[in-house]
């Protein structure tokens, strides 16, 4: 389970900070690192230090320019988030994360990106946007913001601890028990598509709505947010997606000049 | 409940770590920090920024000179160990120590501490053996030496944790909450939609669908179950569903034959 999780960090600006992050992983078994777009050295003194033994976390992180790069292949993303935005998004505990990880991480396929944004910003709304759900870490109301690799040995701790109870729970043998079969994954007869899967959906979706004069990008009144929140919340399966792509494709087909009916 | 807790550091090695554990403290909502022999300055310009605006804490922290001195009033003395030693002692895990908080913290004089050790060499036995048990945070056996900051941060949300989940349960003095709150209900802003108004969108969706020459009601192919479940597993909104519905009418209105853009 835990190697299926991939710790993302979005803009970091301290290499201290990503030192104490591959610590705090490797402390509770994460390997998956994803350090994208930083505004600083990755392997510096500082970093090494604070990794304190963890430094080969650092050397194999991938860097990479977007969160989009990060996240692709990933069946569920969830954004490390500490306040409440205009548009509300499905939003967990840590805890509520910790119980649907085992369920989350069980197929082959599957992928769970842990996504935390800039010391000073966090996260912006578009890259909020690109997250299934958030998870927001209980904190003081007059002192919220954590440092970042605390935030992470957080998340990382109930990560393992949702690891070591699944432990607890296995059946001794025999085929595993769906007895907690996390919501709201459909008694999934397929695979869960894949985050580029679901990007490749929104633009094609967007480009459609365009065409049927539904949306105009000028003046977006938030409208594809509140479908990327409506459809990553269904968190569809592959063959769930490859029939909204088709009646995208039929609807940009009937829409064409000159097709009406012979 | 949180102010009855204590941190306690014996032997604390660098300034940085101190600054550290303030900031967590203060983001946990806890404030009473107590530092046995540090061997390092504790106000430098390192501790007050990983303190990060928790300053306040290293200012008002007791500095005492054995650990006898830092837990003589406490009812609960908690050693964090991270190994098992000769003799054995009760041992918690940091969620085990989280439940027992509440009912430890009611006495008007309770008063709990939570004793870490040196950043090097941990609590000797002497010391651990003046705690009424042990808390050992779950680790990767092969990197199993946390940070200090990051060791006080779990045991601090961990508190913080069972002080939430104590408010949650007292006795509501409104309505009662919704005991049985249904997922994956998002962090509603709005009202959910009603069954009826489900009915009536997948009726529409059906007739643009064979509008659209997508769907044959002839040959289905349980077209229209596999979206019901999908549509139905997100458990729209009313304004999403108002958003689904528009598209569908745009969808009829662009496909309609002498629409095309003049």
């Amino acid at each position: 389970m835990l190697e299926r999780i991939r710790i993302v960090l979005i803009g970091t600006s301290h290499p201290g900070n990503i030192g104490g992050v591959a610590r705090a992983m490797h402390n509770m078994g994460l390997a998956d690192l994803a350090l994208v777009a930083p505004r600083c050295e990755v392997i510096t003194q500082e970093s090494i230090s604070r990794a304190s033994g963890a430094d080969h976390l650092l050397h194999s992180a991938q860097v990479l320019a977007t969160i989009e790069d990060a996240v692709a292949d990933c069946t569920l993303a969830v954004g490390a988030s500490a306040r409440s935005r205009t548009l509300p998004w499905p939003m967990l505990s840590p805890r509520e994360l910790a119980d649907r990880l085992p369920g989350e991480c069980q197929a082959a396929t599957a992928r769970v990106a842990l996504v935390f944004g800039r010391e000073d910003s966090g996260l912006t709304n578009a890259e909020l946007q690109r997250c299934h759900a958030h998870v927001h870490i209980p904190t003081n109301a007059d002192f919220s913001s954590l440092n970042l690799a605390a935030a992470v040995q957080v998340l990382a701790y109930e990560c393992r601890m949702a690891w070591l109870g699944q432990a607890d729970t296995q059946p001794p043998a025999g085929p595993p028990a769906d007895a907690a079969q996390p919501v709201p994954v459909a008694d999934a007869d397929d695979e869960l598509a894949s985050h580029a899967d679901l990007e490749r959906y929104f633009e094609h979706l967007e480009r459609t709505l365009v065409a049927i004069d539904f949306h105009d990008p000028d003046k977006p009144r938030q409208l594809m947010a509140r479908l990327r929140r409506l459809y990553l919340r269904a968190r569809p399966e592959q063959m769930e997606m490859n029939i909204l792509r088709g009646i995208l494709s039929a609807t940009e087909k009937a829409t064409r000049p000159g097709h009406h009916r012979e």
